[in-house]
């Protein structure tokens, strides 16, 4: 008999669920023999999308944790919910692994207070992947974290280079990760007093491959696999890159529109190229964000998520899974307690 | 006999110097009657580019500070740099402003060291203008402390949405100009303990059009005139926004040329609207970054300046000097100290 991993899904979360959810995880119980879904949410509504119960089994609820909830008083309030009761089976040991397109607060909050930090860890990070924009346009790296706190001590940013750094092996198959550190110069005095002292932690950490400060122009360049900051400046530099990016692709989109006859031609003719340039943006393919340092594996899509969306999210989860991010990363830091 | 206001010129900073800025400076020179230079350099390179010595001085030094020299170490050994002289002419009143295209980190020590603060002002802060990247595109919003700083308090941030106000509304003529405050969302109650602080000097503050948290995605799309940041935060916003829009034109440059015939005669087709998303993103014809705090007005811009940036800057000078902003700026902060 098959031992299965079990991903606990909030079905209800994200703006076009449970539709997508459930199209999405269907794609990925199709693909991998090895996994098994329990979904939380409208019983009703699941099953009106779901074209097999093969290895997904649906757990009903009505309530629901809404965008604008106010994220530690919905998990505390709505014990109900879709996403608790997700976040609770991962505790109760009947799933591996909880996924949310839901409320991103909530889940952090559902991931911290439910689902529980590894011991030795004190504030686990999110960790985001984004596009090198440089190259063959294949590149990535990992940012973290970038935005479940407000504040980072310099310990917080080492253990977020080691967390970083098993994700980049394990998710990614990086062998020996570049980790930087995010900072407003690339000298070693460089920054705040936060990372000053970071840069003292990580440089005489043996076990890493630390590349030095690195600056938020770079990182788009490829300058570190695994770029370390706090996660106030990780949030905004996140919502930075994103926001410049999505601009200026509805900035060309408008250009074009306006530009008459020839430049709608051209477009046309563009077309692959400009489509390109907008896959190239769509961080989705790279699966969704993860909250690092909590017992399991903890990941949230973007709310606007598709079929496809889900489905490389849930590939994500199951690359963590099968290469026991997770358990190894427990075992690394109740050594280092 | 017209009094003519004064501009100590740092004629060797930048990449193109001393050509470019002597090319700037002539330009305006031509443009505004009112304005007299006094260049600092090597007077017989400088010679060479000039058309006419009309309103336009010529101090010898044979010194320069590098682009790669330690800033406030080169501003205390290199005593007759063109830029040392130069901010040492505003503060002998020889001069009313100091223009660079020189090393930011010596520009910002000789303003704070040379030129000095403001009374009742702590931690002058580095602005910068940016493009809305919405509506027609003719937008902008200034950043400050966009990395003069790398952590400030929640009275600094108070005191440069004071500052970026006087820019905002001497400068580029907003009378009442929206100011918003860099956060991690856009809750009253979010943010680090800086921000939750500097949230509400600048809410209870009534001379303030306070309009809130901003978040780094929607600064680009105009949430504010005038977006306040710790130095660190501003920074690093700062280069995501440029290093993104330059990535992204860099990647739709290469996937044009790798995209066939089709492609590049649709490129050419679509021509003008790709170099005007590139003029949009251009951002020295707002002119460059002011150090605001200091007795005079200090201005960087960009090593790659060419002419008509160093010329975009001095109007921007000009524009100070005739407004009077710094000297109203030292009125009102006397009157609060």
């Amino acid at each position: 008999m098959t031992v299965r991993m079990k991903i606990a899904v909030d079905a209800m979360g994200g703006d076009n669920a449970p539709q997508t959810v459930v199209e999405g995880v269907e794609r990925a119980r199709d693909e991998y023999s090895d996994l098994e879904f329990i979904l939380f949410g409208k019983k009703s509504e699941i099953k009106s999308y779901l074209k097999s119960e093969v290895h997904i089994k649906i757990v009903h609820t009505d309530e629901v944790i809404s965008m604008n909830d106010e994220p530690v008083k919905a998990i505390r309030t709505k014990k109900n919910s879709s996403m608790v009761l997700a976040a609770k089976a991962v505790k109760d040991k009947e799933a591996d692994a909880f996924f949310s397109c839901g409320n991103t607060g909530a889940l952090l909050a559902a991931g911290l207070l439910i689902v529980g930090r590894i011991k030795g860890i004190s504030r686990p990070g999110l960790l985001s992947t984004l596009p090198v924009l440089s190259g063959d346009g294949s590149g990535a790296f990992n940012l973290l974290d970038s935005g479940a706190n407000a504040e980072n001590k310099p310990e917080h940013l080492h253990q977020y280079a080691i967390l970083g750094k098993y994700y980049a092996q394990r998710v990614r198959g990086i062998k020996n990760p570049r980790i930087g550190l995010l900072n407003n110069g690339t000298e070693p005095h460089k920054g705040s007093k936060v990372t000053q002292e970071a840069y003292q932690l990580l440089n005489t950490d043996d076990t890493l491959n630390f590349v030095g400060n690195v600056e938020a122009n770079a990182i788009l360049k490829g300058a570190a696999d695994v770029v370390v900051a706090d996660g106030f400046t990780g949030n905004a530099v996140l919502k930075a890159i994103e926001g410049a990016a999505s601009a200026m692709i509805h900035l060309l989109k408008n250009m074009i529109m306006d530009s008459g006859l020839t430049g709608k031609l051209g477009a046309m003719l563009l077309k692959s190229s400009l489509s390109g340039l907008k896959d190239k943006m769509d961080q989705s393919r790279y699966g969704g964000a993860v909250l690092l340092g909590v017992k399991a594996p903890v990941v949230k899509a973007h709310g606007a998520s598709d079929d496809a969306a889900v489905y490389y999210t849930l590939r994500q989860i199951h690359k963590m899974l099968v290469e026991k991010m997770t358990p190894d990363l427990v075992s690394y830091f109740s050594h280092k307690g």
